[in-house]
């Protein structure tokens, strides 16, 4: 009998699948060469501030020594620039590792994990890695006013059992672009038992412009259990470096603590994150572009008589019915990358990242 | 009741504890400037290929893009260069996230993991993460001849049981820098089970210049449960950028891609590595470099009595009875900063990686 792996993988892993990568953007780098636009992964094409870049060429000479295991500058300066402690502060290789980390040390086969349908892609993947039960709770309905496909916070809620060691909410949601009030998440921290870590994504939160939605932090003192990750890879424009980080109760940073690989974070990216931080003028400068771009955007979009969702991202999601696949390779043929939402249950809409305005412009001259 | 994650930690992450780093470098930098001599990390002072620098720099105007998931460009060049297959390679947020991942994938609460007994620190760690029991095996006799504190592969062997799911050995191991021969570890696959993963990390093998300790991947063709782990960390002087790499049969890689994290490591990793991987000569100056310092230096502090191991890595490990401690601080206090052992059980011992000849002589120069 030859010899296959597959039969020594433990219980909890024998069930899961690899990543899909879905296009092999080097293959198509090379196809299509500059005329490529590249509108499927929600970066930020004005790219990082030139401080980040030149904090990255200082740290070169010293890429043969080890990362600080501690990341303790950029801590110093996190915990400046947001009034909160440094022991409250985890650092992670992109948020990604630190929400499948969450998962890793307070989850386990014999608890459950709550999230929405159409959440972030991570959170199921987080919950079946740890072997847990998913709980994935029916998102608001396609005609809902403000958050078509959102998150129904109150399901959510009412979905937390006793045995659940953790929430998942994305505000804004990828793929969705949706969010929700500062006071509706408070109004939800209140029906969570203090046992049940709740979890925020905020990977988008600085391209918000909605009123009343200035993210989860103001509500950390209020709810210990309260836990938000931001990344450095969408508004700060680093997502090659890999970093993000959490904020949180310290005695849930200590846990984390535990589990964490000692250099999971790049000294190239410590010293970028660092430099990003203390570029206000750049972070706005990105931010204000991207709510002008989007709102243009949306409006070209919803003027040819697409029904575009709203979004407080970098993004838009597309309702596009049955053409959705039709209209994917249309664009693909072109040059246009966008991200196809079969993936997410989300067959009939594509999701479309903000490039340039060059590349938008490609984008619209593309379309049927 | 004051709030406390620690009591909602899951059973396996609540026994552990937090990775203790030791010195705290950023620190002591600032405290002693120019004169610090790290000689506690096991880098490679050389620095890394000045084509890894430039790979970088070529790769900054698109780090606001996610890395390729894949690695595909960095896996063909190890294809190429060590003459395995692509789908039998896997990268990693250094090799320390594969040590991790290959635990996590195969091992649990139900299984045990083997492991030498002064090997090196993330195998008792990754066994831990996963739940499973750690089974950790006497180590070679401090007079042993040509090993002392080496790996004992016979009682390795014997130690195996029928649900040891992995070995995980080191040749050559931090911290002892002992190895084993091509010879004896074929001898010792010869004796486990095919449903026993055998993990060979070898970090340090590009240092070995011993006769008959080519490496494991020759063997690899005969034993398909066979995987080498090695690292950009060592001789290619990229620490900082954490990238290591996995090979093994495609179908235990099958099994890790259920659960490494789709953009585990950087672009700018990627780009650099695989621009060190083509830089021979600077791998070959580095090498040759290595094993003359290495020469030199243990030949220095035998000539002042010193105990030095034998060594095939770029450190050297020193037995010093009940002076070690002693000797350490004395050190520390002039700006010299060993590994202190006592976490590997080894308290009457130091570890001194190799500097530039001018810290060596700093360290030289320390001694009582």
């Amino acid at each position: 009998m030859s010899f296959d792996a597959a039969a020594l993988a433990n219980r909890v892993t024998r069930p899961l699948r690899a990543y899909d990568p879905g296009h092999d953007l080097p293959a198509l780098r090379k196809r299509f060469g500059p005329v490529l636009a590249e509108l499927g992964s929600n970066e930020t094409v004005l790219g990082p501030s030139p401080q980040a870049i030149a904090a990255i060429e200082s740290a070169l000479p010293e890429v043969f020594r080890y990362p600080d295991p501690q990341g303790g500058a950029l801590k110093q300066a996190l915990a400046e620039r947001l009034g909160v402690e440094r022991a409250g502060i985890a650092l992670g290789n992109g948020s990604h590792e630190l929400l499948m980390l969450l998962a890793q040390c307070f989850a386990d086969e014999q608890s459950s994990v709550v999230f929405s349908q159409f959440g972030f892609a991570v959170f199921p993947i987080a919950t079946a890695a740890a072997g847990a039960t998913a709980i994935c709770v029916k998102a608001l309905a396609p005609d809902h006013p403000s958050a078509p496909y959102g998150h129904d916070l109150d399901a959510l809620a009412a979905a937390v059992r006793v045995d659940t060691r953790l929430v998942y909410l994305a505000n804004p949601n990828n793929p969705t672009g949706t969010w929700f009030s500062d006071a509706e998440l408070a109004a939800f921290l209140g029906n969570v038992p203090e046992s049940t870590l709740v979890v925020v994504d905020e990977a988008y939160q600085e391209f918000v412009d909605a009123a009343g939605a200035g993210g989860a932090l103001g509500l950390r003192k209020h709810f210990p259990n309260l836990v938000v990750t931001r990344t450095f890879s969408k508004a700060y424009a680093l997502a090659g470096l890999r970093i993000g980080y959490l904020l949180a109760d310290p005695s849930v940073v200590a846990v984390l603590e535990r589990l964490r690989e000692s250099f999971n974070v790049n000294s190239l990216a410590l010293a970028a994150a660092a430099a990003a931080l203390g570029d206000t003028a750049h972070l706005e400068r990105v931010c204000r572009w991207t709510r002008e771009e989007r709102a243009w955007l949306a409006a070209e979009l919803a003027g040819r008589g697409y029904r575009v969702l709203p979004s407080q991202t970098n993004f838009l999601l597309v309702d596009l019915g049955e053409d959705a696949a039709g209209l994917q390779d249309r664009l693909f043929e072109r040059g246009v990358i966008v991200r196809p939402m079969a993936g997410y249950g989300l067959a009939h809409t594509l999701r479309i990242s903000l490039g340039t305005r060059a590349e938008n412009e490609r984008l619209l001259a593309a379309l049927p």
